[in-house]
């Protein structure tokens, strides 16, 4: 199987480049970018030096990508993904878009979230949202890969609100990123002296994650209706860190609470539940496409706590993304992830 | 004034060094540590070199102490202050003591939080619990300093919980710590390789300061009956991040509610309410006594966020120590506590 | 005495307000910064509420100086001191500039270094290098402040040179610095994701404090032609790390080499040599005015290595040019100047 | 092919699981630890969970493992791996150990260095110095895999030597490690508040890496005599960062200098130099078993400097032993070893 990557030169698409180097059955045909368009892979990027056989990036042309490839990702920023995507959805040639542009279905939500406009509609709603635990369809053309902090939450809940064991309005996410989540942009929050021994939140209650998480809650619970979402920066590169507090609807024990746990995760590879009593760190999962999650119960405040954890750019980006193109390959599942933590 | 400190060599005792070089009436005495005693302080701390006038440290002998001394800071570990404070009680001699070991007043809770037997109630009834900027008595033998993460979490919701706006049921801290705030003590978890690019959970719904922060709030209001409180380590050396959601009784407005936490601090020098919309970050309370407070309401979830960061070592520890013997000595409270926090 | 600065937003600005705002003589008259004038102090820094009496920046404008001060930091960047000083300087008004644009004595120096014009060469030549311990005059007007590498360097071989026991032509330097010495503007390299756990060499050969330390150099020795110097970004926010590596003229023990630095500075309050076989760290020293100097002599391989190391933004900037304003103003040299480092 | 680890916990061995995992053509086929036998590995380390298929380890017994297993991994510390070894030596069965024991053919040379009683002779004698990019043999029975220093510094001068074209007196090494280099080990310099933002020297001249580099540069230049050697820690987890000031013995031009580079390495996969003006940075080769070199002559002091840096985990551990795996199994020098840097 052959497959392009347009933006090729961000944290995602670099992460692409990483991991599908090893996938067995994909090879990457071309990647591209307008803003390095004809320059040299290993100038650029001393890492991809030998890694790489490709040599130079594209300029983003969608007709030569048809040509050369079977499937292309798009690993472009929210609001340049809907534009670059058109062509490829009227060709219905398959994409898996890395960005927001195609995460919500209707025009009203995106504006409020992006702050920018949206696509037609008719194009959102083609989109399926591919949060590759709980996919409904194979047959798909558009994949809008899920969110960094919107995988980690959304695993971190499922097996409760699946059940619809909590009280649907007390969700609340306090939720930790490290510096890869906000790309490579310049910004002063950005700049090391900022974030070194340092720790802040951002865009509290607004971030525009939220909506996807809601969104997909709701096809689970009609109930839910909102979440408390807290974002902050922590200093670390990769990460998403998330502490999820939730109240059952009736007081259970702690066996009963890993065991919903426990069901709903062991056959989902990529899912790794710990034992009672104990909590993932970020460690444990850099480098690979594992998201880890760890849940008490505390019969004095009769809260549940849960600790989800991943690597933003493996299953909270790249890795997920590889994940949706196993599954509308018919690959298992598996193909070309099993990359072990980085540890230490 | 004339001062000694017993438990010199830990970072609480090092802090109070830094402090109390800077205080213009106080003038340290004696630093003791049994471990290090008629060792040179510069051989073991270099950066100590040509800063301090003492030159070694003495051994841990109170009756030494209290001749040479008005005063004397302990800042020792929890389990070790109990045993050394006992002579000074006994002579009402003043103590600061930076430990847990006085903070809770009955047997049964220290036991119960510190895992190890308590001193006799006749000596913890004596302490008064030192969160100064709420401190009733002046006229004061022995302060139990409060601890890094109830102070921030008690400055963080206290105009709350005074007015009684909130639901004294629904309290949740998501808490973060740098490295610091654990001791020197060599342990896996402060190993850097295990810290660096990491963050983990620790002690979740078991800390010990769990109980001297309710006995404080049930002081303002009877009906608080828990928290959840989980503490994380993060990749810092020095600093608490707490977050804190709690729901008011009624919906109110973001206006009221910085109202209540303007009008609360206003007077109180070291805690500094930020600007509506604007929430501190850690670095800027860094080497300071400042506890730094941000506050927001959302209208979706009617649910309070505040941030309250503070650096443990100072207002979290030496530095409300000094403030405690300023206000036991008369000084202003501001005396010898008016660095400038350090940024970058 | 008050002062002004100018350029008051930058870190060595900043680290100006932080010392003087502790210094008993000095009152801080005004602060000036074009691109922030008429903005609240307190909402650009929410580290400095409360800290600082001024509330307000000021624009540039060296008449209201003139009127309000009797000194100026120019805590502007090099390019853009060298046009901000001539007012000052015609008037023989005290100037202490932070930047590199008064450093070398010739058009041509500055001119190859710097890569952009120079003032005219008599002004250049009213300046005095302000390298505290060692300068020659008192009664000064214009101030060049010396460069952080530079102070760590020069002050690091002076011993060894002022007593012309070197070969003069074997000088290797392999110097490190924090991200706080590259200033607040961004670029790729000083992108967190770029810094954190990484290092790289930039300027390699090429570094503008060379032509200032050689300057130094052949002042002590004029057999001293050219220095290897291999400056670097190490992943911490302050600190200057230098290695250097020379070859006595003839062999020597490691005792006599210990007495020529203990001698040269046993009176020079900020210069702290360390004991035999000790070497500093960076943290011992940072946040305050110290440098630390380590030594050692190889007998297998001939040569002597020197460790030196301070804080860039205070002995290498801010804490220099407030021991330099000291040496003007006749005050003690270590006034404002005694704060400990922050350890840990 | 069938392989065992004996140390797997530490992180040298914890290094060989995650590349071993990857391997086409080898199977772990048991893994050993005397401290841990019996424990689950998942349970031990939760990043494993899923990843490995061994469930335990197993305690050190050398028969059960030649009956497993075609060779043996001891990622034992030095000290511990010279008693393992000889059950496997005296079978003749392959040996790759990754500690210092078997690195110095002489046994006054590893009591002076390691200071500790060394191995028989005829054991020491046995052991090939497994430098993969220049080994000379290939029927091998154990492998003495170089240390990381080691391996940074030789790859870094080996062109240089190897034509003799440098001043034999004139090795300067300013090298810096990351955390992980010194094991796992407990101690007051490896206690994150010691590490973070920080930095120190450590073993100036005495790092028992120093023979085995002057062994391997003698066997290419007889009139190498010494080197000086620095060492290092900053603040990152994984990482050797190596300068290197030579002389060469006549004045050459940059272009030479590469050439010499160019063409020593253009058929070494792993070595990768870089372009003119360039110089690699640490985080381009994490992850991977590249080591990459940057190199430059500054004509005004007539020294070459040379950036080498590597993995200390990857090249200069794990990966490098399985790149002697690979090398004496007949296996192409790169299976296995494919894995792109973690970038970012």
């Amino acid at each position: 199987m052959k497959v392009s990557i347009i933006g090729a030169t961000g944290y995602g698409g670099l992460e692409l480049l990483r991991i599908l180097t090893q996938h067995p059955y994909v090879e990457i045909a071309s990647i591209h970018s307008d803003s390095v368009s004809g320059q040299e892979v290993a100038a650029l990027f001393p890492h991809l030096k030998r890694v790489l056989k490709l040599e130079q990036f594209e300029e983003v042309d969608p007709d030569l990508v048809m040509c050369k490839s079977d499937l292309v990702f798009l690993a472009t920023p929210s609001g340049i993904s809907k534009k670059i995507a058109i062509p490829f959805i009227k060709e219905r040639f398959p994409v898996i878009d890395l960005s927001g542009d195609f995460r919500l279905p209707t025009k009203a939500s995106y504006e409020k979230w992006y702050k920018q406009p949206a696509e037609h509609e008719a194009y959102l709603g083609e989109a399926v949202y591919g949060l590759a635990e709980f996919k409904e369809k194979s047959n798909i053309q558009l994949v809008a890969n899920p969110g960094c902090y919107a995988t980690a939450i959304i695993l971190g809940l499922a097996p409760l609100i699946r059940q619809k064991l909590i009280d649907p309005n007390m969700i609340i996410v306090d939720a930790k990123s490290g510096l890869s989540g906000a790309g490579k942009q310049l910004s002063v929050g950005s700049h090391y002296v900022n974030v070194n021994d340092n720790m802040c939140v951002y865009k509290v209650n607004q971030h525009q994650h939220i909506p996807e998480i809601l969104q997909q809650f709701q096809k689970w619970d009609q109930n839910v209706s909102a979440i408390q979402l807290t974002t902050s920066l922590i200093p670390v590169t990769r990460g998403i860190f998330a502490n999820l507090y939730v109240k059952p609807k009736e007081p259970l024990t702690e066996q009963a609470l890993h065991y919903f746990y426990k069901k709903e995760y062991e056959r989902k590879h990529f899912v790794r539940v710990q034992e009672m009593g104990c909590f993932p760190n970020l460690k444990q999962v850099i480098g690979s496409n594992f998201c880890d999650i760890g849940v008490t119960y505390n019969p004095v405040t009769q809260l549940i706590s849960v600790v989800s954890v991943l690597d933003n750019l493996v299953k909270g980006a790249a890795g997920q993304a590889v994940q949706n193109l196993n599954l509308i390959a018919g690959f298992p599942e598996e193909t070309g992830l099993n990359m072990v933590p980085i540890y230490p």
